[in-house]
């Protein structure tokens, strides 16, 4: 494992992925090891042309994780088809070294997704401490001593709320007890923060946002941000929104639809984890507006045609002057790991950088990455682009 | 002419506009009318929230001005079809009282449209004193003593770049010489300066904004505005730009096509007009993106069974993350001057606001409102349009 | 009621309509209404340029019928906003006159649609009686020999498959019993063969099609025809999908999502009665392609700002030669009544003429106008737009 | 060489085609290649399930022809980009023993596409004399003995109408004279016709459908057929149109965009070809419909992200019942050169199939493969895309 000349041996960053052999996660590391045999290509990186701030350099960052499919990422990424032969091609040896550690699932939270690479734990705490023994032991393998984790696992649903998600002493209890309503997420963010590890979640399952968990972070100096990574559709109505509102256009309805073919598709394919997502991309418009959008209707549809090639259609209405009426229509081809790979990536280096600062708890800066960003002290989260953007840019520069 | 409670007699502001008869200009005169009737529907009037910046109130605005028809509004509303029957009908007696002004046309200039209503004079300096004339005897007769000009013409065909635009002297002799390389808008732009008049160019018309035009101003302590009005097509594209650019998404094509088919849609009709078009519609892309975009084209198609309700079919080709690449597809089905008569009134309040703060030359915080927003001292225009926002209400609050 | 040059008192064509003040029923008494008052335009009546086939004129056809709201037809339209304010100022008299009839409704049957105008019947012989007297003593009244009779109410749920609907006797016996799965469609189409009245189902709605009333209508003599109008989504599909086989392009995927705002789309809400709209549209496609297409995936949904403008987005994804991918993408903007009514007129037109042709039963040649056509001895429809209108055109020449 | 089972020795059919490395014709012997090497899949070739009409089966189907460029199919494939790298790896060896012959070239009809791989002619019947000994030592060489010839080379720009083009004797003068009105598709199709050998046109180019040429044609017992072949926006056009017909839908406008990046796109860019292009596509509508469109606008526009994936952008505004305005939108993104191979190898089968059965002249049945339907004594062209399907089953089913 060499690392390239802006990266020294103290400088390797350790990325630790939850679902690591899922169409994302096997793209970041594709990416990754593409930029480490020398490409220069940083498209889709957002930060890439930051210098100074800090940012641990992409080809210091080394990837491992757990995966249900115990598959080599070059099988896995041969499976997903995100990327094209061509181009995996110089990528399959260091790809075929990559192999996930078994992982903790639960059928409970998520019903169409699941595989033989699984954890034998019998109870919560038994899970927990295997994580943590993964972590200890991967840290001392490779003498990596900065680490992450980011959890891109498939969409669980969410428990009904409980006494047990409220504070750190009762959320450990709840954890001896085998409480079924703590769900896989929670044990990897509760296993990340106990070992001292910046915690992003990428997914719209609950996890380390419960304020058990976010309380417990903060109290141990942990940096954790989330949730639900904002690639496509989400994406562009917070870049959208904001110029209706400032052009006090009034938006009457928006109705998107999505529809994908990829693994995560058929997830959402259960109500159940459905409804998470739908929780997390909900109040978005109504924050940005100002006004509530009696007729924002979404909806994410399983269509197999498509693949990883997921496909937004938006139709927006609004009125202008006079009470005048208008469409936008919005179709979006996009692919969603490419979209949301590079942000996987950014949002490590920026944990990363959080921890060396010496933050802790919830990082709302980071905002601009997810679709339900965690912030402080119940302060309602900003949604609007450029307003995330500009608040990230400002704490890069050390200004927040 | 009565006015709200918020309007007192010395807060009048007399809006007088270039092309009144248009679709734009009647939309202008027929929102105002409705406001003063009472109305409370502020959409699509940005800064109708704003209190404490010293902006005019809406209800205090009367609209005057010159148009090549002659018709009356109420029969040019009627005309344009931009608003529905039902809610003319409450305006038609107000509307029948404003009857347009004799104007200067020249076809040399906008081949494609043409009217009776035209001004007499047989030299650029006839055609100046005239417009001074009607603009003196106006602020006699309603006793109005605040006045903002706005340029809402067919589009002119741009002149070959020639010396006498580059300072008033020179200009003022060509005026002399009836240079035909001095259009219309420049002969309104250069009376409006005179007079001590602020004046905005929502037109993408040479006027005010030829270094000759731009000097005088400042040196006449006058503040002047444009060009070219931002509002459909080019207005999503500053929105998405940036947005784009954020994300590390690279634009490798943007292809703009337009349909509309009023009488701004025949005046393009004409390759030359077409051509001033799109020169300001050009560069926004580069500028937001930091790099040149190859394939950037832009259609603007005269196609009737549309009229005013303007269509716009954008198709973005984006690459992302290890150069894979994505679409976006816009379609826009907007309507033109609804979109305009706002942005007209608050660029009118904006100048006016401008020249009681005693400033002068070209307003660059109004660049919200232009595709090709004017600069002082060459510096290049700002297009992304948040940055155009935040700069904006920094004026307004007062800070710049 | 006068009537135009064309048509003499025995010429007179009486149309029943089922939910006469809805959406479409409104707009085929408007439109009707006008022709009468002389207007020339045809637009959108596909059997208007035919003749000698043996047609009722248009301003021949006199409406009347039933509905659970006692609108009168000039608040019926302008209610649902199908039409402008324009038109309808002229057609204000006539439609003010035709008052719906108090109608069967069944909230078991359609939970979200419901009215005051309600039959006061407490047993199925009792609807049935009140409804054939209904017809009686409109012929009575009017002395308009011919009838025919079209449901356009809001669709019901399906009821359970039941031995009921099997044959004349068992049905009338079930009636006699109050059986539950009988519901308001069915009475009106029995009611209608009763009369001897030709029935045609532009709802998805269980009525003349099941075995038991086929069979009735066919030994009665009486012509019957249906079911579900095909206006939009369908239509359109019935006539892309004969071209892509024509082609050779393998459909591996189609997803139809429809958005309307309509009573329609209300009572689509309702999961039961959506079940039977979705059964209707869905093996059109397969039957017209010759293979099972996989992902052939369609939503309607419910969404206020659109009203009456229902609009439709498909996104087709076929494969060409080598295997190699395209995808089609069509979005509808269309008025869905104004699709829907001159459907119903010729609907009308089309089993008024097979009645006197001495014709019994399902009439399959009617099939273009309908989702789901009747046939006859359990033959497989034919689906394909350009065959159909083939068939129809045929048996409109004494071919067929 | 070896054919497959269903082709005997006497059965081969030669494929000659103009343009022959070009992204169409290179595809045509990727896709012929395939099938020989045992490939089932006849996805996109019509009339592949067509059994005992006489059709030559496709694995006797040899392909060879002219191109400007001189690269082999190998290299040509490779280049156009249309086939994946997975799919072209097995045909390696057999495209890159097809070399294009020298062909004949003239910058006068074709500014934008030119080529090293040139004939030395210096006379127009020194070419023709040259494209004849092609033919020739071709057949020796191979023993095929049936041959059929089709231009799929970049399009020309159409001369003035001239004397020459009016009957046999004129041209064979014009030729001799070196006539500048005379491009090369028409010595092509000259060369052909005088060898006995069956024309296709392919492109908008004035080729064998110059009534000189048409005359030669049927006097020597050749059939042609053209021109332009009928794939993406133009085959929707005439399969919606004969629907709105159908519903009595009026067409109010019909507004085509089309982008495309590949070598037609760029050709098309000289606006005197791309005035070849639009006369072929002009009239379709009309024809269907029975009225003039008058706002039929089309556009075709070279944007290079697109390479070969051409996209069509549709606005169709049609008027439904009462002159209520209704808009429909089709979005094709389709691959140029996969909707256009099949059609080729059909049109070549179709063409020797004809000449078997001892037909001359232009073959109208074939017009559902072209934008410009060749027909016979001045008869108008069926447009229609069922009707031009029912005519070809009729006259491969020995009816017609």
């Amino acid at each position: 494992m060499t690392s390239g000349p802006s990266a020294g041996a103290s400088d390797r960053l350790g990325l630790l992925i939850v679902g690591l052999g899922g169409a994302v996660g096997s793209t970041v590391a594709a990416g990754l090891e593409r930029i480490r045999q020398g490409s220069a290509d940083r498209t889709g990186l957002p930060l890439a042309d930051l210098t100074g701030a800090g940012l641990a350099p992409y080809d210091a960052i080394e990837v491992a994780g757990w995966d249900l499919a115990p598959d080599d990422l070059a099988a896995a990424t041969a499976r997903h088809r995100v990327l094209p032969p061509e181009l995996l091609a110089d990528l399959h040896r260091p790809l075929t070294a990559i192999r996930p550690w078994a992982a903790t699932g639960n059928r409970a939270f998520c019903r169409n997704v699941d595989g033989p690479n699984r954890i034998t734990a019998n109870s919560h705490l038994g899970a927990v401490e295997r994580i943590r023994q993964d972590i200890r032991d991967h840290a001392e393998r490779t003498g990596i001593a900065r680490l992450v984790m980011v959890n891109l696992a498939s969409v669980e649903s969410w428990p009904d709320d409980t006494a047990a998600f409220t504070t750190p002493e009762r959320f450990e209890r709840a954890l001896a007890d085998n409480d079924p309503a703590i769900g896989p997420a929670m044990l990897y963010a509760y296993a990340a923060i106990r070992e001292g590890i910046p915690y992003g979640n990428f997914t719209p399952s609950l996890a380390a946002d419960i304020p058990a968990l976010a309380a417990l972070a903060q109290a141990r100096g942990v940096p954790v941000a989330g949730k639900d990574g904002k690639t496509g559709q989400t994406f562009l109505k917070t870049v959208l929104a904001p110029a209706f509102r400032d052009r006090a256009l009034h938006v009457d309805g928006w109705f998107s639809t999505n529809i994908l073919g990829n693994n995560d598709g058929l997830a959402l394919d259960d109500p159940a984890s459905l409804s998470s997502k739908l929780k997390t991309k909900g109040s978005v418009l109504d924050d940005i507006l100002g006004y509530r959008v009696e007729d924002h209707v979404v909806h994410i549809h399983y269509y197999r045609p498509r693949g990883d090639d997921k496909e937004a259609w938006d139709n927006i209405d609004v009125s202008g002057f006079l009470g005048q009426r208008m469409q936008i229509k919005v179709n979006f081809l996009c692919k969603d790991s490419i979209l949301a790979a590079p942000l996987v990536i950014e949002i490590a280096r920026c944990l990363d950088l959080a921890q060396r600062r010496g933050e802790a708890g919830a990082q709302p800066q980071l905002g601009l990455f997810f679709k339900s960003p965690a912030t402080r002290d119940r302060t309602p989260p900003e949604h609007d682009f450029f307003r995330q953007q500009h608040a990230l840019m400002g704490w890069l520069s050390g200004q927040a």
